[in-house]
């Protein structure tokens, strides 16, 4: 049998569901941002979403052990008109297709205020109990709507002179202060650890654990009042070798940004090419899908340098 | 027995898997719609993608009939802690979710060139054979990487004094040329019918036809070398009661605007706030999700003012 | 970033995790009910799982209105090779697929011990805190096993000379001990409304309301300890035109049978050969998938003549 | 945009849609298979389906490598009761689940006749072009229908004094004449090699290769005419550590038995309980959902010692 749950709380849709932007990004702080796009070139900082169930693809693309892959299916393609399905009407042939995603931990995504907590809060005292089974009723990724702000990068291993990163290297604050540019109050915030370049090398050492920011590292950024803390590794923080996050609880970096201080994280980007290019601010947007009470969304940033 | 299908054609993921912006956008047309931000207010214009299996909630949504809706799912959320789950390590309490999505018709998303062809070739004559259950090998959706252009909006019904048009309206090029702005090479033309506020009226209102270009309208369009064509109807064109579109092959809008002429397309927009803004261009950006293989995606798709 | 959730009460997979079948369905109690078969004619009395996204196809199957559909895609198939796939090895061709079902509500399926209750406790007292996002802890359907048992079908439109009872009938159990055959303690009681039958007129009239056991009937089949009780419309008790129960808790026709008696159930079966064969007692077989923690399981059972 | 596909060639539902049972399996073998029930006890063959996005708990039941793992959601639980969601009406609380499977290589499950081929032809000249994204139009699991027949075990690992057979061991007929019981028309011949046991020890054991019958050993049981070949390990042949058979067309296993034979495969079954009670024949039930147009179903096969 099947019965209708709890009445959802969100209404018809209409005017009253529209959603606004992150509120450091004010129209002038907008403005401002775009005034750091000095070329018009246009870079994708999306990793690529490979999904099949009858080949091993979706394994070649960076992702956490143990999670369940993206699953992309066809629902009607060329290959049914080849065997003879018969066009639509007079000759339309259309490939339509599916997607099943679990974004954490699978591909480059952007993490929702109700992602993480702890005790029975959320970030701002929303109560935790409202993240149900339909939905987060409070701190949903739909609460987002856009980013459109200035991007500033933090190329760590570059800096260093380093490809990558090593895996239990924690960033400190004092490394981002020296690099520079110093970010500003609704600036994106762009770590680069070049972990993902280890996948190509070895899975099981791109699981092996991960660098990542430092507790005190995380703090200085939030003091700095970026809107979002954005990096191609997997967790903003370190991980250890069972994927995990060895920080206490006072120090961890989820807990630091997105449940105290409200700033949404974005990770697994792909930042070759944005390192490439030896900018270090540009025009940084990011439009997660309006997933009504999701804990995140895949997401394909793109920077304007 | 599980055996693996054809090798992909992919390879391991790396740079040259990086995929580039459309073809008219080049960076100085980038950069010169940056210019059309004058407020620096940020809108999305996505309805909301509202999953459910235990509740009617998807269905107050605008999506045509017959389609499977979008499905999200929590694999842990707040109510598991309430009902006793111990938190991660010293307390880390995690919401985690999953999305099952087929974006056309159900929800505001891209269409990628594939989607849509006659014959035995798709747009540029790549051949149609290579769109195959597990993707599409030419054509899909990644290939976009992302779209920053100026955006320009045929407010039609506003145009007219009408809430909405009627659905079987089909926009004459006419009425665009003389509403302006003209569009100029790269601009995203967006055209407004209004048809989405029907839905709250009535779904089975909703379902009765829709309103769209005419197929002049369309190539009026297509020679302004526009980049993307962009509408709050399901279908760019207009459709009848079964939810077809009734033009010949020669006037089909999918096919004169994706197939002959490789102009994106984008559907199911929520053009409320951008109506009731007044204006008529401005910044525009869409950023697909990359998946590879893909005949579109759900998008977000933003407007700075 | 992903953290895996609390560990699992499951453990590694092995002879621990084995499960029984009912509790009334002692080896005697089987070996006698294999006796009701006289003909060795096998029937199955489920209804097709049609799925597709690209076509109306599932909406031709009786179902609850809004509930999701089921999805079939093919993640290989012979369009693949007609479009030039090439084969596995020296010539291997294979198609694969994946399914995405809910059962409740769209298709033939059992009803787990865990899928309904009131207050804090399922069946048995076992606490409903443990039915968590993760599946249930407790009286999910993998503890179900398997059912080979006698089943008796009451063919109550026949018996009444109808093509199907009305909407808003309710079956006294009065009118099942006229018609015999009296169930006996482990015995599977099938009733039939012909209320499918109704789809194929008219969707709308089919979800106009149900048919079903009225509660005294239910009370009545459990105190002939009946291990299943299996119907052809979707809730065992009726249904009024929003698809709900409209009996006060107390005589809700799934808290009688699950929750109270801890009697499984069957709903949406296919009955028509069943009823044409003019058989009432035949050995009834049911093994839904070992979905550990699931509600429920699609099913196909079987009966032998 | 949407457009319906080619019309389904299903029809609406009905009796016409009705599936019939395996063609040796006509009443009288039934009902002759019946007598092998002795004792009444049943046994369930299936391994549990395992599904979780946010533990790792899938992974430990036996799979091939790389195959999407079975995902398993609660879209209602007690967790969304015990944070405060109100009951259903006067006091119905009410547990709700969703499954996506692929059932090949990753839990215990069944081949349709459509699921392998070599040429352009199914089994009995079947054409292949009619197995298309949405779904086989030809030789679907739907036309399975039920199994019930003579079950007779094979256990290969007991006979010889092993836990399990070597990773390479290709079982020779010779090894199933001698150990009888002998086949007869229309029953399951069970083929037991221990190999599931391994993954207790080792996925990467288990993966390493399996165990499996000859081609001889297949052409034998396809010439005592049996109804099913089913067996413990992932492909009733064996594999190598690239998951892979490596017979040549000729000799493979699925040809032969599938494609040539129409005889259906049933694979990955657990059999520990049923090797521990020593039976060799017994009677076997199998009903595989009836997904129109399936490759194949999971299963949860029972015997009746």
């Amino acid at each position: 049998m099947m019965i209708s749950g709890e009445p959802n709380n969100w209404g018809r849709f209409g005017p009253e569901d529209q959603r606004g932007t992150l509120n450091l990004l004010t129209p002038p702080v907008v403005l401002a941002a775009l005034a750091s796009a000095t070329e018009g070139r246009v870079l994708s900082l999306a990793m690529p979403i490979r999904g099949s169930t009858s080949s091993p693809a979706p394994t070649t693309v960076p992702h956490l052990r143990g999670r369940p892959l993206p699953q992309h299916f066809m629902s009607v393609d060329g290959g049914d008109y080849a065997a003879g399905t018969k066009p639509v009407g007079a000759g339309l042939r259309v490939a339509d297709d599916a997607l099943i995603v679990t974004h954490h931990g699978t591909t480059t995504h952007m993490d929702a205020l109700c992602h993480m907590w702890s005790g029975d809060e959320l970030y701002n005292a929303h109560p935790a109990a409202r993240v149900r089974s339909y939905g987060a009723g409070r701190c949903g990724i739909e609460r987002v709507g856009g980013v459109v702000a200035r991007g500033v990068l933090f190329d760590v291993p570059r800096h260093l002179g380093l490809e990558h990163l090593p895996a239990d290297f924690r960033i400190p604050a004092e490394l981002l202060r020296e690099m520079g540019p110093e970010p500003q109050p609704g600036d994106v915030a762009i770590v680069r650890t070049g972990w993902p370049s280890v996948w190509r090398r070895s899975p099981e050492e791109y699981w092996s654990g991960q660098p990542g920011l430092s507790p005190e590292a995380g703090r200085w950024l939030a003091t700095r009042d970026v809107a979002v803390v954005a990096s191609d590794n997997a967790a903003i923080g370190g991980l250890d070798e069972r994927q995990l996050a060895t920080e206490a609880l006072e120090d961890d970096l989820h807990l630091i940004l997105l449940h105290r201080h409200g700033i949404h994280l974005i990770e697994m980007l792909w930042l070759d090419e944005l390192s490439a290019s030896g900018r270090t601010d540009f025009v940084f947007m990011v439009a997660p899908l309006a997933i009504e009470g999701g804990t995140g969304s895949p997401v394909n940033p793109l920077v304007i340098l």
